[in-house]
């Protein structure tokens, strides 16, 4: 049976709040008349509209000075630095990123822990801690409204459990579980893999923007993906799709740490590049692959041809991946940014050839626009998700 | 900037009986208690929203037999065979079939043409009669109120360009413009290709009714494939998404028509079979394919063994689908169905070696309800879109 999408008239106020908040947190400073333009309501509705969030504290109105202007000017809504905020986490393997994160997607405040290949009952503690650390930090009247984590991993979209994420050695751990209990039942928390919400943040603020279908890909030690489709984020039937990484593309390939052999990450992952360098497995690190991509800018070889054998494979990943989503974009990150731009023509020769004519033409190869926060501002996304669900 | 989805009153109604329509398409009968359950409607709205539908001529009521039963029984609401009806074709490279489908996915009318490579003139003309010859076998009240065609390549989604269909050697032919010209501008005309639109009605009325994210893949000659994510078909930027078959397997893999090699066709399609059961090139066609179907039934080399080794290919593949889109259910079709039902278990531990552990969890391997029809009855679904969109 089809999911009933009837609208109840007593829905509509609330709908159309939601549409408002959500117009001011996608574009920042926005002034009546564009809301007025963008959701074709009429002014009235939107003065009403806009009345409401202001007198909840949510955003401020202001005219714009100078008035010399013919007519009286639209006032201007934007977000209370006091208003709602998210905290918003990053679990990486080295470090903890926490940050309170406002409408607007406005970073309010950070905090970073290093850390090394953390257990889940530390990760937790410390997200508590920083909760409480940053929120001293904020406004009197600011409120905590959601809180969302970035975890290396395969997570279980429904309650967050992390079914294993390999680098931090964690396996079957009901992570979301024990971080509501820590926070408080009626905190909404969110767990996500940190490649979809890399996705996510690119989609919604970064290279990807007001684009509806994109795939991102990111490459470091591990090698993980986010597919958004028609607007929105692809998670699949448990939450577990778009591991880009463990596409087979060679089945006689090296073994992968998921059981199978050949995998995209056995051919994209920086142990791929360093070993392809000739780099000694006890100098692997971010210093050897600097070096290499560094020696790789300059030609010299070994360091040169193991760059261009990565980036013919990221070629060859980049075809399947337009050949399967005919994506407007690819947004290609971390490590396998810096193949795409020292060996971008390779990369681009091996797309043409093995991508269908039709589908290669449409599809653009970006790097991200937000750096290394693309997970962390994913993370603060999926938090503002619970507060716009309408 | 995202897409307004502000919902304005006078819309509702609008909206509301298109839900109710959308209903009785998909579940045939329905009673008025059934529509006021699932649509979450009071019943006088139910009742005001089916007189409409009943004054113009599209559904019928009735009050069920019997009347034993304590209270009164609810009306019961049926599309109505002198109703709207949809004129469905399905392009082939041997044959041209039409029907005139009705609300429910009635076929009412059908016919068939054996054609040899069809040009698109050709084609154009066959379909103009087949609408005459269907339209005077149907009811006088009857109204056409839509056009499907499924064509074996390429679409451009916005305006049915055939980009490219290697089978019937068409290459950049505007077929939906074509169409449009010649059967009346006002007439709604949609041009998808055949795997896409067999995935469309295997979500719809098949194997993957009430799933929300499917996986289609089909193969004879060629390999297609279409891909159902949160309920909606994915099309990608320019309608081009799900090109399963040309998936890279192997990058030494056989050449490919497409430009590449080593692709998903080059393993699963039916040349692929051939060739590994020692067939002869000029004897290829139908009746070899179920010669070595028969024989690999019976255990009979080398004809057994060609099936398994596409067998492992049709794993393979399999693998990568789940570990990209984590779907409820892959439903495999035509011969790809055959290699499936002769060798299951050869075919899931691939599946079981190479799939990430926890979305193959997640994944049933079906085969399609409708059989040889899902193309047609994609088509005739593709045309009742247009009649559904509010």
């Amino acid at each position: 049976m089809p999911r009933s999408t009837v609208v109840r008239p007593e829905e509509i106020r609330r709908h159309n709040l939601s549409q408002v908040l959500q117009q001011i947190h996608r574009r920042g400073e926005l002034t009546r008349a564009e809301l007025t333009t963008s959701l074709g309501l009429n002014r009235s509705t939107i003065g009403d509209l806009v009345g409401d969030l202001v007198r909840q504290g949510v955003v401020d109105e202001h005219v714009p000075g100078g008035g010399e202007k013919a007519g009286r000017p639209s006032h201007v809504v934007a977000p209370r630095p006091d208003g709602p905020y998210v905290l918003a986490v990053e679990v990486e393997v080295e470090r903890i990123v926490s940050a309170a994160v406002g409408l607007g997607g406005r970073v309010h405040v950070r905090h970073e822990t290093v850390v090394a290949e953390p257990g889940p009952a530390a990760v937790v503690t410390q997200i508590a801690r920083d909760a409480r650390r940053l929120a001293a930090r904020m406004p009197a009247s600011a409120t905590l409204v959601g809180v969302g984590v970035s975890v290396p991993g395969t997570i279980q979209r429904a309650d967050g459990l992390v079914v294993h994420a390999p680098n931090l050695r964690w396996r079957n751990v009901p992570f979301g579980a024990r971080l509501r209990t820590r926070l408080g039942a009626d905190l909404d928390v969110r767990i996500g893999n940190n490649a979809n919400l890399g996705a996510l943040a690119e989609h919604q603020r970064g290279a990807a923007r007001a684009m509806r279908d994109v795939v991102y890909i990111v490459g470091s030690v591990g090698v993980g993906g986010g597919v958004i489709v028609d607007g929105a984020e692809m998670y699949g039937a448990g939450g577990y799709a778009g591991e880009i990484g463990h596409i087979m593309l060679n089945p006689d390939g090296p073994e992968c740490h998921c059981g199978s052999n050949g995998c995209v990450e056995t051919y994209l992952g920086e142990h791929a590049l360093l070993r392809e360098a000739g780099v000694a497995d006890d100098a692997f690190g971010p210093a050897a692959v600097a070096g290499v991509l560094a020696d790789a800018e300059r030609g010299v070889p070994p360091a040169a041809d193991a760059v261009a054998t990565v980036a013919t494979s990221l070629g060859r990943t980049l075809a399947i991946l337009i050949n399967v989503f005919n994506p407007e974009a690819i947004v290609v990150g971390d490590t396998l940014a810096e193949i795409l731009r020292i060996e971008r023509p390779r990369v681009e020769r091996e797309v043409e050839r093995r991508a269908m004519a039709a589908a290669r033409g449409c599809t653009a190869l970006l790097t991200p626009d937000l750096g290394r926060d693309s997970s962390l501002i994913g993370a603060s996304e999926l938090a503002f998700q619970a507060l716009f669900a309408t």
